[in-house]
């Protein structure tokens, strides 16, 4: 079944779209985990100390919510040691049902291109099959034959990218403004177009893309620009995104995009209203909060 | 010392600009590395054998060429089997005395950009700080706070960053000519501005910038575009530039870029002119043959 198929009937089964960002930041970890900063911790005690953590927030998010969503960077901090703990928590995330988005942002030309999709998406053989991605995040910058390698891939493993369209960071416009018509929007009509053929029986594709929900305004026209385009919107809750901001990258009935939480349930147990609660108890209360709030924006019964 | 001025000194000693990309195509290494590709090998046997292989090329570079670049993806293939031998190749490069620019290709960001450059430039610890690379490639499609955290790696560490402009792929036109200018130029305005504050005694940038050896008739305008920023070139050989394609690239005297070329010498050895030598001699003979002609194009002595 297409990657396009597999994410609309998870998000059928669990009724929200939340999708958990699991970037381990070793200096926001809960005090049990403190061995990720501890300058007398190894590299490999460091790793297996952000492991550990997102495998609990796994546990915590299996059956909550469709998908989560690992940072490659947190994990390559800590270099061959952190790639292990990356494939432990994709296994594990796997194992408790959870579809898993690689964040990894990568783009290359032709052949290494290939060997990226490859590694994230394929594996290169049985037992590597248990830490693949089903889908990952790709950047345009380098042009269509860059792209090309990742969607033969989705084909081939019935996998999903998401290409970096408008992000959520404050200078994104620097190069994604540029021209006439802007740059990100020229990069969705070629996601668009890019996603044709991998159009699953649910009507929406498996080529994605990532939409700052930073930028409400433009959310409704690129919602417009690629109307069979699975979204992916980071920026809610620390990025200072809302519930209401991310309405127009919805498709009628919710459907249609994923909303990207990260440091707001990871390390909601610094936040003045969850004071007090065991961290776990402050994730668990933040998820079904951001829950509630999103399932009302979106009208969902 | 700035990594602009470290690599300037090693250029000087090798006398010229040649670069050998790292680039373990798995199909097309020697039969004694076939493991890499063999369906009995597992997935760590097959990583040891693109490490070994690597480890092989850096020998004979050593003493030839300032430095190697690695290319991430083909390590990432392998995943956490791939990363450790990633690791064991960039030691074995900065032990023999080269520098290491490792191909990476990353772009996120803040506190994630963050998280790479620290993974990849600086090290969590001693141990660690044997197998950071000199310099890495970033995309800079997020913009200028996306950018930022690795200059500050760079001033922490000594290091480099080469800033992808123009790359060598026949598609690089889709998004890299839009507008007006054309966003490589306005990209390539931003990296000069960007190593003002990264320029070393030598009077280059550790802010460099990737552009295709491919794309010749641009390689002087940007050139002077961004007068005091190292260049990185690939496309020579295997992608089809030439020894003069790259001239247009170069400051006096022969300095400010790296001529780069992977497949061209790592597998020489399937190329007629090479027929019936040994690999590591076709290697040997191709990387003298690379740098003769370029010492030739650019009038060295």
């Amino acid at each position: 079944m297409l990657y396009a198929d597999r994410l609309e009937d998870a998000l059928a089964r669990v009724g929200n779209p939340c999708l958990v960002g699991l970037d381990p930041h070793p200096d926001s970890l809960p005090e049990e985990f403190s061995a990720a900063r501890s300058e007398g911790a190894s590299r490999s005690e460091k790793a297996r100390a952000i492991g550990d953590f997102c495998c609990t927030i796994v546990e915590l998010a299996a059956g909550e919510v469709a998908a989560v969503k690992p940072q490659s960077a947190f994990f390559e901090l800590f270099g061959a040691d952190g790639a292990r703990e990356w494939e432990r928590v994709v296994a594990c995330a796997k194992q408790a049902g959870l579809l898993v988005i690689g964040d990894v942002k990568r783009g290359d030309i032709d052949t290494t291109a290939r060997a990226y999709a490859r590694g994230l998406l394929e594996g290169v053989d049985a037992l590597d099959r248990a830490h693949t991605c089903d889908a990952i995040t790709i950047n345009p910058y380098l042009g269509g034959d860059s792209i090309q390698p990742f969607l033969e891939s989705c084909k081939k493993a019935e996998a999903g990218v998401y290409v970096l369209v408008r992000t959520s960071n404050k200078d994104s416009k620097l190069f994604q403004e540029h021209g006439s018509p802007l740059l990100y929007q020229r990069v969705a009509d070629m996601v668009a177009q890019w996603g044709g053929e991998l159009t699953g029986a649910c009507g929406l594709s498996s080529v994605g893309a990532v939409v700052g929900a930073t930028h409400p305004r433009e959310l409704s026209e690129l919602r417009a620009r690629m109307p069979r385009t699975p979204l992916l919107l980071p920026g809610y809750g620390a990025q200072g995104a809302g519930a209401a901001d991310i309405v127009g990258g919805f498709l009628a009935g919710g459907r249609g995009a994923l909303v990207n939480s990260s440091r707001g349930i990871l390390f909601a147990y610094k936040q003045p209203q969850y004071a007090g609660l065991h961290w776990k108890d402050a994730a668990r209360q933040a998820l079904t909060a951001m829950k509630t709030e999103i399932r009302a924006a979106l009208k969902l019964a």
